[in-house]
């Protein structure tokens, strides 16, 4: 396995933080969140009681689907469940019984041991956008994403501190075949970054080419007994279980390897209208899911995933960043936590076209909601735009700035003698100032958060430096990073496996466009 | 007192609902909000006593300063404090004790009593920015405020359905003196909006005009007996209680007026740099403050206001939207709520010079921290800019907006039948669509918060409308608002006399700079 000279963020300073502070370019990774603060919980227990038995009655008496997967049905009818067609009915309590097997943690290895990343309890592990087919740039506008593109978004993602993974498909590289591109990706994230990734999920085979990649960067044995990948398993709600993606969720529980099982809901459209009933819904998508994971093996890693939004019911267009979203994203973290398994919501989720105000709202609410709702594993955390249609360059590094404040906020108040600050109260006085103090001199660095986007000059500087907006102070960032990135050492022999490996897949397939 | 047409809007729909959905423009206001969620705390009940035993101390042994008020210093001295010079030693229990008269809750009425609003207990009442010299707007940029300009504010609070306030010094109108400008801005307060106000606090003599001008408004025995204004008095912190914020507090509590009693921090220069000191200065200021004004009149009503923010310790430029802001916001709440006291925190704050990203992620953080940390009077809610020295008409739209989100957050999630969707999870099935659901159509008008300014329209018809950022939308509605603005009716004998007043005051001045 490959090793990279990383150095983990400090707050407590030293060497590291004083360079750090010396120049704005920096590879550190800052330890993903493990919250010292409360968790923020919307509903009362006897509403989560509701929505509990609610959801047993839809897998009771409606049932879900688990189409052109025969051998799904055959796990189902094993386990107990009626089967009718391909429609499977859950008796009441089996559904939850058999999630008791999954973990309520799991570790997600990287390949620098030091960024591996906890997933579940009290942590927060943040990954940038995934799945845009198009990307944004402040010079280029938006167009077709490619693999360049692509190349650049898995640097930004290891130049950024606060972001922890290198995520999955951060765009979708359109210039390579679809049958071919998972490689490339693949390839990508394991070679130009060194932080934790994600899998193919977009057929069981390319599931599996992702196992063999990670075979060869982390050694078959180590790949057996842990988990390197946190895939990203959708359920084509309402209550309908595609063959493709549980045959990818097939793959990874057979090895081990954690999957996100996700309700990916326009609410009004793919769920009830109201905030509980879509509750319901995504209650009872999650419970078949992650119990099917475990009867393809029990003790598989998954994550209790949620991706809800609204519509705008005048246009249908899904929205972002809106107060009925974050109801379902706290509603839906109590209930993945009364079943102790992580928890996958929010991101920077927003509908603006642009990195603009709409965007930055829409994705503040969904980051504040996500911290204070105990989201453990945060995708689309950064660069998300335009309803996830485009990856935008700018955003990315305005969201991965941000992600810096809840890093802090979640690290608690500290209430020691220092935190009180008395003495700094005694020596100042009534009319001073507390610049100079000694408890300032002593904290000021680690003090309060510091953004490395956005503007707090003087007026008249930030009017002569050409009066800038965050989008353009974002592209300059988004320069800067790239300019000074290097990629992170790894073993020669490991390297020149995993090319061959894509080079002979790549060619054993035709071009195929699905 | 003159009476205005005004609809409340009401969340069951009906006509008004109805009506307001086939036009962009209505004048309805929201009634104030009145949360039916939990409130997030973040410091436990022993670190809030460690925080309150630190505060008594800081009154106890360092004191506090009530300079050039000899009034004040006499009845500090009558009720038990120790006074050495200027300075106000308070004994531990003493300024606690004296603030237990104050109300945990108080009407404010407006003239149109639609719209009075509750403040304390679990209400919401959200006012607009208050003291920019500056405005800006898209076309004219940013330039000194004039009066036209604070017409224009006010007019747009007026047209804001989810602003309950008309607030104060919207903008600081540089066009007029400093000695009259308050006259001129009661005035347009009182006749070109219906809902309530502040009154003036910068020379006791122009409180007292505020009060002798709500005589004429509301009538001289409905003020004797109600409160008409919430008025900002801003400590000098730390720990100094200025003649003229503290002159103008004594006309208020003797007229039974209400104040904010608000220490206005930036942390890490008025206040020790650690979340914990600073919280323990904005106790101790909070407690004497209030205290006073209990002294002054027992049973005045009054707000626990915390002003605070952090700094940027590489340029010292005060910072807004921040992690450790929203920590003290969180934390000054807890306080508040344990000395019962209504609280006033939070608003639209950034230190953007424009109304772009920054501007929004940090307005967001701080809404998001004031809806769930329990802010009674949420001044700035809207239009904020540049660390509050511009008023900018777009964002006075684009927060005003915003605030909506607040209200339906606030309103909780129903768990009724409806609620539930049972039926609609009945009716739809496993890959169903539920737009056409019976439950979505007797639902869809009030599922879902509906914005009146970001965009969601697709990304052609976008395009092609001119690729309009959020601030160019918001250019277009602040026009839409201000030509559909018509002045709420008021007596014209009650307007005459005002106006007379006015005339005479100012007639009787003359210019001043201060």
């Amino acid at each position: 396995m490959g090793e990279a000279p990383t150095r983990r963020r400090s707050r407590s300073g030293g060497g590291a933080a004083r360079r750090a502070e010396r120049t704005a370019v920096s590879i550190e990774t800052a330890k993903y969140i493990e919250r010292n603060v409360p968790l923020y919980e919307v509903l009362t227990d006897e509403a989560l009681a509701v929505i509990e038995e609610n959801a047993e009655t839809v897998l009771e008496e409606i049932g879900v689907e688990f189409p052109s997967n025969p051998r799904a049905l055959e796990r189902w009818k094993a386990a107990g469940a009626s089967i009718d067609g391909t429609r499977v009915r859950i008796p009441r309590g089996l559904a939850r019984d058999l999630c008791k097997t999954a973990p309520s943690k799991f570790t997600q290895h990287a390949r620098n041991p030091e960024k591996s990343v906890e997933i579940g309890g009290n942590t927060l592990v943040c990954a940038p956008v995934y799945g845009p087919p198009f990307v944004r740039d402040e010079n280029g506008g938006r167009r077709y994403a490619t693999m360049d593109d692509f190349h650049k978004f898995v640097k930004l993602g290891y130049m950024s501190k606060w972001l922890h993974h290198s995520g999955g498909t951060v765009c979708e590289p359109t210039d390579v075949a679809v049958n071919k591109r998972h490689l490339d990706m693949l390839l990508a994230h394991m070679t130009l970054s060194d932080k934790p990734f994600m899998g193919s999920v977009t057929a069981p085979s390319r599931a599996q080419d992702s196992v063999d990649m990670c075979k060869i960067l982390f050694g078959e044995e180590f790949v057996q007994n842990n988990t390197v990948m946190t895939s990203l398993i959708n359920i084509n709600s309402p209550l309908t279980f595609d063959d493709i993606m549980m045959g990818a969720l097939e793959v990874y529980a057979e090895n081990n390897q954690a999957c996100i099982v996700s309700p990916f809901i326009v609410g009004g459209a793919m769920a009830p209208v109201s905030v509980a009933g879509t509750l319901t819904q995504v209650f009872a998508e999650v419970l078949a899911g992650i119990a099917y994971s475990q009867l393809v093996r029990p003790g598989a890693p998954v994550i209790f995933g949620a991706f809800v939004t609204s519509i705008d019911m005048g246009s249908g267009a899904p929205t972002f960043g809106t107060p009925e979203a974050s109801q379902i994203l706290y509603g839906a973290g109590q209930l993945a936590r009364r079943m102790n398994l992580p928890f996958r919501s929010g991101g920077g989720l927003c509908g603006s076209k642009l990195p603009d105000a709409q965007a930055a709202y829409e994705t503040a609410h969904t980051h504040n909601a996500a911290l204070l709702g105990g989201v453990n594993f945060m995708l689309h955390s950064c660069g998300w735009l335009e309803g996830g249609l485009v990856a935008s360059f700018e955003k990315f590094v305005m969201d991965a700035d941000q992600l810096g404040i809840l890093h802090k906020f979640a690290a608690g108040i500290p209430i020691d003698e220092n935190g009180q600050g008395m003495d700094a109260l005694r020596e100042v006085g009534p009319g001073g100032h507390y610049l100079g103090c000694a408890h300032t001199q002593a904290n000021y660095q680690t003090a309060f958060w510091r953004t490395e986007v956005l503007d707090y000059k003087p007026f008249e500087t930030w009017q002569d430096e050409g009066a800038r907006d965050t989008q353009t102070l974002a592209a300059k960032r988004v320069n800067t990073l790239l300019d000074a990135y290097q990629r992170p050492a790894i073993d020669p022999a490991i390297e020149t496996a995993l090319i061959a490996f894509v080079t002979e897949k790549k060619a054993s397939m035709p071009d195929a466009l699905e």
